[in-house]
């Protein structure tokens, strides 16, 4: 087995592993009080991201590791050019606690700070998007594409408007909204940002973009998994993508430019 | 068999068979060409408006018919208060072409205008809503109830972008959206009406409205399913529900009051 395909198999177990424990919360979210769903919640998070890591060092010993509960409790570890798993055990919080389905598990390996290994794994829609880089881009072993759409007015974009609430992000969040709405066919707001990355990859959206969100780890598998189904992956702002700069955009690849253009107006 | 199962029974049987339509053509989509694509979709409206009336006709040859297709094409029938029955073949058109999994079946029967019996059915995530007005609601035979959040800052708010870009839509869409954002936690857009509601309806979502959607066959099965689930039906200005207004928001039991003031603002 060449080394990225076992960098990718044990990257999945890890990922179905913390799928499971998701799958049990997402159906008990209904039944519990509020306290009982807070502490649910951070505890299913804690709990994926542990069994996550636990799982990856027993095989890469080696190997760097950043995932989102560790950071929030200790800091970001600074990202180096050696081969490190990035990961987020739950991407969706919010849609966990309700009970929306767009959940999922995001782990990503990158090397001299570039993705090259790439899994998403949504539990409740049973949805597994994997990629390695220079092979492709998969949705439960099935090779995907990004969509073929190179007119902006009939493509769909995804965006989320993330947490912050003074004033200044609203309108900056609303009014780049307004622009693009003359622009697009139709918004989409799922939630989870891995799971938009996923659905540039497979062709259900054609662009997204987001400021703003929590770390590396919401967009490490997701960016590769989209390069490696044809999409591209950039900065808001048309520049090159930087994964620890809480900014992404991304698209088929077709629709790039246009893209950037109608973001800038 | 009281009357209203037989009429749930056979509501339930016409989404079922038009719901097996969608499911293929939804995984076609990826495939065909735009040009196909098109007459796919178009197709595959008529061809799921015609199976759902010719099922509900051969057992309920006296009551009236309005569907989506059939108004297009010859202009809406008036709603009486005779037994309608009022179908949306296809709800979420657009996601049905791009293969985003939020697609429907919304088929309604009302009396003297209000609806009594609704069923929602989204095939591709095999998902069954179901409601007789004063026996509850109901989500693949399981007991479904809104949710029990009563704080709009806590709320999952869900609305769309609709098809109009006119500049004064536009402006009015995101000034709407801006203006809750300071309110709420998040904003979903999901592309179907009629999964909006059932979300309320099952606690997924705790709040939704939209301006401007089609017509009746959008709502005729959700609001008896929210209502059963719970929920309230209203019309965004906080008046009382028009199912011809085109015009509808829907909340819990607990934040309509809360959520009409800050619809105001």
């Amino acid at each position: 087995m060449a080394e990225t395909d076992h960098f990718l198999a044990v990257g999945v177990e890890a990922a179905k592993i913390a799928g499971d424990v998701i799958r049990e919360g997402f159906h008990q979210t209904k039944s519990i009080e509020h306290k009982g769903l807070v502490d649910l919640v951070t505890e299913t998070d804690k709990a994926c991201e542990d069994l996550i890591f636990k799982h990856l060092k027993k095989t890469f010993p080696e190997h760097k590791f950043i995932g989102e509960e560790t950071s929030a409790a200790f800091g970001t570890v600074e990202l180096t050019d050696e081969p490190t798993w990035i990961a987020d055990p739950l991407d969706g919080t919010t849609n966990f606690v309700h009970g929306f389905p767009f959940v999922c598990v995001s782990i990503g390996l990158t090397v001299n700070k570039v993705p090259i290994v790439g899994v998403v794994y949504n539990p409740i829609l049973d949805e597994l998007f994997t990629a390695i880089r220079g092979q492709g881009a998969f949705l439960n072993g099935t090779s995907i594409k990004a969509s073929s759409q190179t007119e902006l007015v009939k493509s769909i974009l995804a965006t989320e408007i993330g947490t912050k609430r003074d004033k200044q992000t609203i309108d900056e969040t609303t009014g780049r909204i307004n622009t693009l709405l003359y622009k697009v066919r139709s918004i989409r707001m799922s939630g989870s940002c891995a799971m938009n990355l996923c659905g540039i990859a497979c062709g259900r959206l054609d662009m997204c973009y987001e400021h703003g969100f929590g770390g590396p780890w919401d967009v490490a598998a997701g960016a590769v998994i989209v390069e490696e189904a044809g999409g591209s992956v950039f900065d808001p702002s048309g520049g090159v993508f930087d994964i620890t700069s809480r900014r992404i955009a991304a698209s088929n690849g077709y629709l790039k430019d246009m893209f950037i253009s109608a973001m800038k107006e």
